[in-house]
């Protein structure tokens, strides 16, 4: 089955579009938070421009953490763990930036991810969403994988008006610039 | 002999597949506690994806350890140290991750794991336990060695259906897709 | 649009000019503070000396606090994370560090840099500015993105020189030696 | 003289067999405490595995240290350094777990050694001891050095069976398959 | 110009000399000192050596921080700084160990270094002074730069002396064998 | 002129003896103590193997320390720097092991060390002089620079014999067995 959200994800779980060797793939973020003391732990094969993605979106949340209702202190006081499954396949590159921004603050908000959502783009410190490569075949395997939305780069848009609109069919695209508008399509009300 | 479980086994250890370049094998992995300040300690010349799979499962059975009833704030006042003998031989992939958090488990509950019971399995940051590869070639290695229970991800049963029945003969498979099962099926009561 | 400054851009971020395989470009340093204990983190794919820039540029600034009115027990309290996008893109070298000293100044005093201005020099840790290559495409970059104002090092001026008239139109020049001149030049009235 | 006896050892201190390129050896593992916060220092140009097994007996001595009659707060307010002569000589492997253990019981308890006692042995975690290879080359040099007394892992009894008994005169062969039995040969009375 | 002196230097600033590929050249040692707990860092794409001369200076200038009226409790308190422009530039080597003693002890006394005045010398830790090699290049560096002093090893007297006297008119040596004598030389009354 | 003892050397420098690609060769070794928490920093582009050597000396001579009337409490509240000129030349291996302790030992003590003496052997954590190799070389070093007292391994003396009594005039041998020989020949009273 191409439903991956049967039994529906916890707080912290989002869905990434990768541009692999062999095509299209979706990923999962994980975060979860434990007591500590603003440690950051990120496993699942990641090279250093990804794990740098991760720092940069986990910078960016706390700087803008009011917005979303987080107090400050938690980012003293808590542990982040982000792991992005399957082990065995070493994964880099920033495209997965916003995909770590949505998890991080889902997981301090305790908000779920929207069902049938997933997204691409490199975040900036300051919130930038930067456009990313390999829509098309992101494009196709969020479509294998029964995804309906999608969130990306407004300088992504000239990408999808390229493929054949028979590929595009019951997908919706959510073209965004700063990362604010990320986690407003993003994340579902408490 | 074949039986690995003559004298039982203290809390903190149960038995993983793993499959080699000379074939299927048993493996076991250990868990102990001491008294520390929540660091991790990871021995028995492991990579560094299996070194991310301990690191995965502590921090999963940290989020979840209500459910076990283990004090969360054991998780910062005791060190871990897992290991996986024999130092001499290379070990790596994320194979061994439910084995890892069933051996952390029985560690910090103090229940045992089951006796003739192996594992193989993947498991992500939210608990989803994830197939893996070698399944013909371990089934044959837990056989070997005895074993009489082996829990396997529900997606890894296609491959046992793939295999001659004679080969099957005198094992149970627990098919689960998520952490919470492998545990329930895993540790004996106390 | 050769716009980039249609937003405008928040305290924290600079303009710098690059030098690369395929020519001149912009790019942007962003700096951002958090409560800490005086923590540096660099992301963005940079090589040592760039990264050795951005410690030379926050010593001089910690050095220089008092000059611009910030408190110097604020280099302890707060953690500075300096981010250059884009991810895929490795960058090194000295020729950011007047940039990178400005972003640390911006965020710190709270004051934006002015619009249209771009700038490229090598600090050191006494705060001179160094000259450094590349200038005839860094200034072509510039111009196509709308940069209106440029600093560089007084001794870079004879490459400026020798540049066709045409190119420089509607570019200002501020030829600076020192590091102070730099953000006399670079922070708008707060 | 083959006697390495002639003065006794202090406590911390124990004879191992080593496989080498040019045949068996003895080593001596040398371990010593001072006041500390529960470092481990390790010393003689030892390889990832060896430094692991002395990094598992630590753990596994700790584990048990109340069979032992050593107070678990030493291992907080003691540093370990654990050196192995000759530093020229690189060495590596797991075959000297049992006699880093052997030296640690022996410097936190204060019991010597057991003279012209000489051993080789995996441990792991829990304690159980494995067998390790080369056993005849290691054989003839414990022989050649003098020593009287052998402990190995019972499973290695069958490399015994297969020397020549009067490579084997005036050798008596202690097997073992639990730490607590190396310990127990080893340690001598206070 | 040549003459590096028309603004002159603030205290922490040294003039050294390289021995390059491509010939002599000065260089400039800068130090920075602020509140911290005696941190050392080192930028400016410095090998090992090099930083390794950093090191020395500093002990040797904490050891004998009385006769320069130094209080010692500072070397806690403070974090030094030490930066070589130019970054792009790979340095490397022990010549520059007194001019970075010298750069330390102006930083830590206040007292600017002489002007005019340049040296090269390897620096051990109880403060002999090393000869060093390139004097020939160095020397026609220097006075290039319009050095009018120079510091080295008395050692290094037979290289002057084998210098045709045309190169070294204006050029005043100073011979030293011990790092008292080097700062009695540099340091500037304050 | 050899001779290396005009001056006289401050506490904590001893002689020690190198067998380099050219021949023999003295070399110093400097101790200095400063106020710290137990650190250790060792300079002079050296060798993994000559690191653990002076950390295994520092151990010895710390679990000794009530022997040479040492406080033993100064081991945590002082910081030790181990320095060996020249930086230029890459060193390493065992050989230095007691030319270290005797450093050490002096800077501890503030016992200068015996002049015109020299050294060579390797040190074990329990005290044990090992011999080391280029007995020849060094001895011809030795006595170019003037010395007359030379400490090595009882193991080595064969070595000296087998040397045409020439080359021996003037130089008395004390062969010693255990390190606390080295330091009775080598520490004048204070
Ligand atoms: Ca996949
Ligand atoms: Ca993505
Ligand atoms: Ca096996
Ligand atoms: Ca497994
Ligand atoms: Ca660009
Ligand atoms: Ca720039
Ligand atoms: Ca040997
Ligand atoms: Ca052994
Ligand atoms: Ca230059
Ligand atoms: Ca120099
Ligand atoms: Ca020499
Ligand atoms: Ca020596």
């Amino acid at each position: 089955s191409n439903d991956i959200y049967t039994k529906g994800h916890p707080a912290g779980v989002t869905v990434g579009l990768a541009w692999t060797a062999v095509g299209g793939d979706i990923l999962f973020i994980e975060a979860s938070l434990s007591k500590g003391k603003g440690g950051l732990t990120l496993t699942g094969n990641l090279g250093n421009v990804m794990k740098e993605s991760a720092s940069t979106a986990l910078s960016y949340l706390r700087a803008h953490c009011s917005d979303l209702g987080i107090d400050s202190a938690r980012f003293d006081e808590q542990n982040v763990h982000v792991h992005v499954p399957e082990g065995a396949v070493p994964k880099d590159g920033p495209s997965a930036g916003i995909t770590m921004l949505t998890s991080l603050a889902s997981a301090f908000t305790g908000r779920r991810v929207r069902p049938y959502l997933a997204m691409t783009g490199e975040i900036t410190l300051r919130g930038q969403v930067l456009p990313v490569g390999g829509i098309k075949e992101k494009i196709l395997a969020a479509r294998r994988a029964g995804i309906k939305d999608i969130i990306m780069c407004r300088q992504n848009e000239k990408d999808i008006d390229e493929i054949n609109a028979q590929y595009l069919k019951g997908l919706r695209f959510h073209y965004v610039t700063d990362a604010s508008e990320v986690l407003e399509v993003a994340l579902a009300k408490k």
